[in-house]
């Protein structure tokens, strides 16, 4: 299982301190819808350009023009962009022929998706690399967690192009053990932690495979 | 019924170009989102301060983080955010938390909801300012027009909150005169024609109410 690092609350600067610590310890450095708010796709910029080897993700959430919006996250340097699951077809076919152009890869955001099996397998058949089953960060204070959809969408498409996302810390990663999603997404449980090194971790720990 | 302008494919040199050539005729300035994912809500801020009295939309299509996301629309500048239709309805009521606290307006867009008039009484019981009626710019080529999904969402909200988006053109223009939404975004119609002050002024005119 991958790890992914969620960079939403903070600025370029602050992410870069924050990577400079950790770098070793993720696989792929998301710069978060907020971030993306806040500075524009110059944030992916920065961030690929002082770590070229650092897989990056924008989460740009893609609902409509899929194409020309996916080339602007792909131009600013990104491995890999996001669609929402809810786009319509056309908009994920968009963005999947705009990684082709850039030699990249889309993620989609299962967030606000009602039946997630079906639609996994939608997203699948559309050329998408990697599914993500998301709780919705402002649906975590209710006590909402992903492992049931998880689990459907698993089924549907199979763990290496399956993620999560929404809420997940140390607990929580133990219990993805069963699914095994390619890559798991931690956002404050690792950057909102007094030594962020030990929240990731431990994180990696309790994500490691275990052994034959 | 009120003209607002969707600046998506330009800088913001061109859209302010464009806007001192028909600041007169719009009633609304939309950052788009393509804009925003470029240059981030700099954006907004340049606008605003170049033009205090217009009205300046930011499309940042929150869907999640709702109270953080529209707050920093509105600490930029922007006097209307939208969130998109899909999302929980803790992330709506998120938004327009943030907007009370700012003195701002949130607007709604359907794109991607299933059953248009239920939720947009919803949206408007949440306290939504305006729900926007939006086809997909992936799905014009289709042939895909939003006049049936604006006849059920304003049978619902009524005309004062609603919006209409997505290929709007000056003969679409005059198909919304029984409807009257509140709000009419047009983009490529008026930016992309040779002459954008006659292509404005024709859609002022389809979309001028009846005299009595």
């Amino acid at each position: 299982m991958k790890l992914q690092l969620a960079l939403d609350l903070c600025t370029v600067e602050q992410a870069s301190d924050i990577l400079s610590q950790l770098h070793d310890l993720i696989d792929i450095a998301e710069i978060g819808t907020p971030m993306i708010m806040r500075d524009g796709v110059a944030a992916v910029t920065a961030i690929k350009e002082w770590q070229p080897n650092l897989t990056v993700l924008a989460d740009l959430k893609i609902v409509d023009a899929g194409e020309h919006e996916a080339a602007i996250g792909f131009a600013a340097g990104a491995d890999i962009v996001t669609v929402l699951g809810v786009a319509d077809d056309a908009t994920i076919r968009g963005a999947v022929a705009s990684a082709k152009d850039h030699g990249g890869q889309v993620m989609a955001d299962l967030i606000s998706v009602a039946d997630v099996a079906p639609r996994a397998g939608e997203l699948v058949a559309l050329g998408i690399d990697f599914v993500c089953v998301h709780t919705a960060y402002d649906r975590q204070a209710s006590g909402a967690d992903p492992l049931d959809d998880l689990r459907l969408a698993g089924g549907a498409i199979g763990r290496p192009k399956l993620a999560v996302a929404g809420g997940i810390d140390a607990a929580k990663a133990k219990q993805l053990v069963d699914q095994r999603p390619a890559i798991v997404v931690v956002g404050g449980a690792i950057t909102g932690a007094a030594d962020r090194r030990a929240a990731a971790d431990e994180i990696k720990h309790a994500l490691a495979e275990p052994q034959a």
